[in-house]
């Protein structure tokens, strides 16, 4: 059997996709070719193009009102890249950014050499009751600008483990980074005007980003944005302004012909929901374990957790890899384990975990 | 048997590479995971990305005063990164380029969004021998400013077939975009300062970008630079600003492999020279066909050529492709066909080529 990957990113993908992918290495549906071996103007390229698009805008609801665009560079070249492209809709270049963790704090600070800059609400202080980015800033404590370009919020912090996705209908544009939960539950596009992602998550591998924009922002770009990171470019040009990650799509492609036929987002919903419930339920009735985010704010997607005693991190890193769990040290910069278990993580494996993870404190505790 | 795929980019990958890369796709190393599933962070993926850095500095012959990165984003998105990180170096922001084609002409084009750029010299008017574009403007005749930061020459055009390799030793920093000819014969790193090429031609899948830059030359970066692609950072922290394109690096990597297997860039050399030879000999020596570049210019890896009645073209493409003759037809902007013979096309495949040509012409002569 497969050991159990709960990698924060790139990270597990589905066996099935993966076997496809084998088997369709050096010969694409019998064209003689390789799909990395395919010019990107071929017909054939863009067909597996064009169904990747197509089923991720059924998968993620979003109509001919928005562009999806694949672009290369992941979602940290975004945090210059939609200042470049969308500061230019106002005159006085402003943008208010909630900073929620690690991943929003690189954002707003890499957006301030494009314009103005306004923290808009941080949940880096900590409360009486919550650690710093242990809780997520709520719409009704955001200070916006009425001249402000677009809103900037990530609706999922890996490193904090907080998750967000109650968007209120603002009036300026809501622009979301929705790298590490993007496809794992519906988003409502009502109310976003602008996502990126990185592929690496829930959503393929890593070396394609996503970038789903309403097309009524279109057009305001920097002169100063590369050519080939032009959201009105690549909406004109199907995202071909130059030699696209062609690989990359092809995979990202294969992951949403799995998702559809797991149900798409609503179940890949209630599958997160439950394997997340599982592994809560359990930190929360142990002493042995502890998970430090406000219930409300509870990622679904990265599980941080402590050991009571830290001293017992490294036996439990080596034993969960003697066990099949692999890739459970947290980030560096708040230590412990974390659990990321994306759409491609099923049940079984949080199950194993839950059960290691007893057996360590039965052994240990 | 496969067919024969002539693909200007993305293009022919070597069959081996390709069929290692199935085997290991859904466990690389005995690790129970896919290269694609690991974190970029974890001792695995580190020693793939360590080797395939080391790989191509020995295919290069580059030491430790260049930085090695790799890079998202294409050779296009390095026409605007070059300025922004290379500009710099000089108070005038002053660049001089040459241009030589289609891609030399954009790279050109793009940098003026950041400073003040000089066309040194241009292919572009005909001359009473050669077309536009069907020459290459050799040193003698660049016109260069003493405070430019930097020369741009571009090795390879893949639509006007004019290739260049006799690098000068200039006074300022010599920068090529060698994404068409790179690994197919040796550069010459005492006279280059700094190459960026997209790896879709000879040296693996889209989806990564290699720049080699003397590292003399790093820490003057614009600020406005987006922070992932800034050199200085990137060789800084082993091209991990942020998640690199790992499956493409791990298939560049393979591709490394097998050119040091099969000799290194003077094999390659070899190699290409005499498959071009091949084609350019039949080429000269029929009217039916031809080729309109100067013999001194020619590309040994993008053969442009005409047949004498542009009737025929669809019928040629159309029996090529039934003897397994793929992907052999021009540059809309050109027309007519073009053969791309780089480094994973083996002798075999052009023999093939100029096998059926001849047919065709005793056919339809």
């Amino acid at each position: 059997m497969r050991p159990w990957n709960f990698s924060a990113g790139p990270s597990v993908l589905p066996l099935e996709v993966l076997q496809q992918a084998a088997a369709e290495m050096s010969d694409w549906h019998s064209t003689g070719m390789s799909v990395m071996e395919m010019s990107h103007r071929s017909k054939e390229f863009m067909q597996i193009r064009d169904e990747a698009e197509a089923d991720l805008r059924e998968l993620l609801g979003v109509s001919d009102d928005f562009a999806v665009l694949f672009l290369q560079g992941g979602a940290q070249a975004q945090n210059a890249l939609v200042p470049m492209n969308l500061l230019g809709l106002g005159p006085a270049r402003k943008a208010d950014y909630v900073v929620s963790g690690s991943w929003s704090s690189r954002s707003a600070q890499e957006a301030t050499h494009y314009g103005d800059i306004h923290i808009a609400a941080s949940s880096q202080a900590p409360t009486e009751q919550w650690g710093s980015f242990a809780y997520f800033p709520t719409p009704d404590s955001w200070q916006l600008r009425e001249d402000a370009s677009y809103v900037h919020v990530c609706s999922n912090e890996t490193i904090g483990g907080v998750e967000f996705n109650d968007w209120p209908k603002l009036e300026r544009p809501l622009v979301v980074d929705g790298s590490s939960n993007i496809l794992s539950r519906p988003f409502n596009f009502a109310h976003i005007d602008a996502l990126y992602a990185g592929a690496q998550k829930n959503a393929g591998p890593s070396g394609v980003t996503l970038v789903v924009v309403r097309r009524s922002l279109l057009g305001h770009a920097d002169q100063q944005c590369p050519s080939v990171f032009n959201y009105t470019s690549l909406d004109a040009q199907h995202s071909m302004v130059n030699t696209p990650p062609t690989y990359a799509i092809y995979m990202a492609g294969l992951v949403y012909k799995w998702l559809k036929a797991q149900g798409g987002v609503e179940a890949m919903q209630a599958r997160n929901q439950a394997k997340a419930e599982l592994l809560y339920n359990y930190l929360d009735q142990t002493d042995f374990y502890a998970n430090h985010v406000a219930p409300e704010a509870r990622s679904r997607m990265n599980i941080p957790f402590l050991l009571h005693d830290a001293s017992l991190d490294a036996l439990f890193l080596q034993h969960a890899e003697q066990a099949g769990l692999l890739q459970l040290k947290g980030h560096k910069s708040v230590g412990g384990m974390r659990a990321s278990i994306y759409n491609a993580m099923p049940l079984e494996g949080v199950q194993a975990l839950v059960e290691f993870m007893k057996e360590f404190e039965r052994r240990h505790g």
